[in-house]
């Protein structure tokens, strides 16, 4: 793998755009994985973001139990699984076995690191307050790595229904936002 | 104005892709306007979303004491003013004179659309819960204008200062995910 360890004070670049996101759990040795996109920052540093995981999804319960997961970003060359992913349950089947995913020991929690995902984001749930009424998780990112020689990693956004936006261009104006 | 209301059930799809939005608020008959893009769909239908809104901002008081607002979604087009009204406060300027903005009447809510944006989305604060904490709403978007006439609408996403990433191609997958 050719991840490296990146600043904490970097990872709401990588999230505030929006892209779909692999989402590992880990319990008693087995790993599982799901996709998602409803998450959003909620702070810079240390960075805190929030996620909707439905209580129908299997990872729903191993989340709420173990208050660990690791946040992957794919990009585009893993649409296709990242799909497959979205349209299995792990209740049933092995999804890095199914689908050709390769697990990675992560640092700070049990669930493991996708390969293949250019980027992984080590989780704590820090707060459940949220979670009876809209399944809304808040996590903070303890360890962040990320593969620099790839370098123009397009990301894919849902647009509903099988769609996605692939990452486009990037312009810069001069902001005084952080 | 070309915009025309659209089912609410269609708002995900619009959100969840991340897009930056700039939302407005109106007190007293002033209206502003912030530019933000911590956000996330929570919901469905009714389209429930969460978003973060520093306490820091004009906007935080405007939005906990009306509980309304309106997110609008610019286009590539509206780059330069999107972050021309990141980086100024309301409690200064009238922004939609300051940047040349067009305010137009919302049917629900006393907070303007903004009729650059090809979508506008009226929302209700309904749970402040999370705002001494993290300065999350939730809100209920209860009525959805789009210009259906814009064809390929490039929406920004923000990579952080002052970087932004343009929507790109669109691809269509197998999905059975909503």
């Amino acid at each position: 793998m050719a991840k490296r360890s990146f600043p904490l004070s970097q990872v709401y670049g990588l999230l505030e755009p929006g892209p779909v996101v692999m989402v590992t759990t880990a319990r008693k040795g087995r790993a599982n994985v799901m996709t998602m996109s409803w998450h959003t920052m909620i702070d810079f540093e240390p960075p805190i973001m929030g996620c909707v995981v439905s209580n129908r999804n299997y990872t729903f319960g191993i989340l709420k139990s173990t208050k660990e997961c690791v946040i992957n970003i794919p990009t585009v060359e893993l649409a296709t699984k990242a799909v497959a992913c979205g349209n299995a349950s792990g209740r049933r089947i092995d999804k890095f076995q199914a689908f050709g995913l390769t697990p990675s020991p992560a640092s700070r929690v049990a669930a493991p690191l996708i390969d293949e995902c250019y980027v992984s984001l080590e989780c704590k749930v820090v707060d459940t307050g949220m979670v009876p009424k809209y399944c809304f998780f808040i996590l903070e990112v303890v360890k962040a790595w990320i593969d620099r020689s790839r370098k123009r990693p397009r990301t894919i956004h849902h647009l509903g229904r099988g769609t996605f936006m692939v990452a486009g261009r990037t312009i810069r104006l001069p902001s005084r936002m952080r």
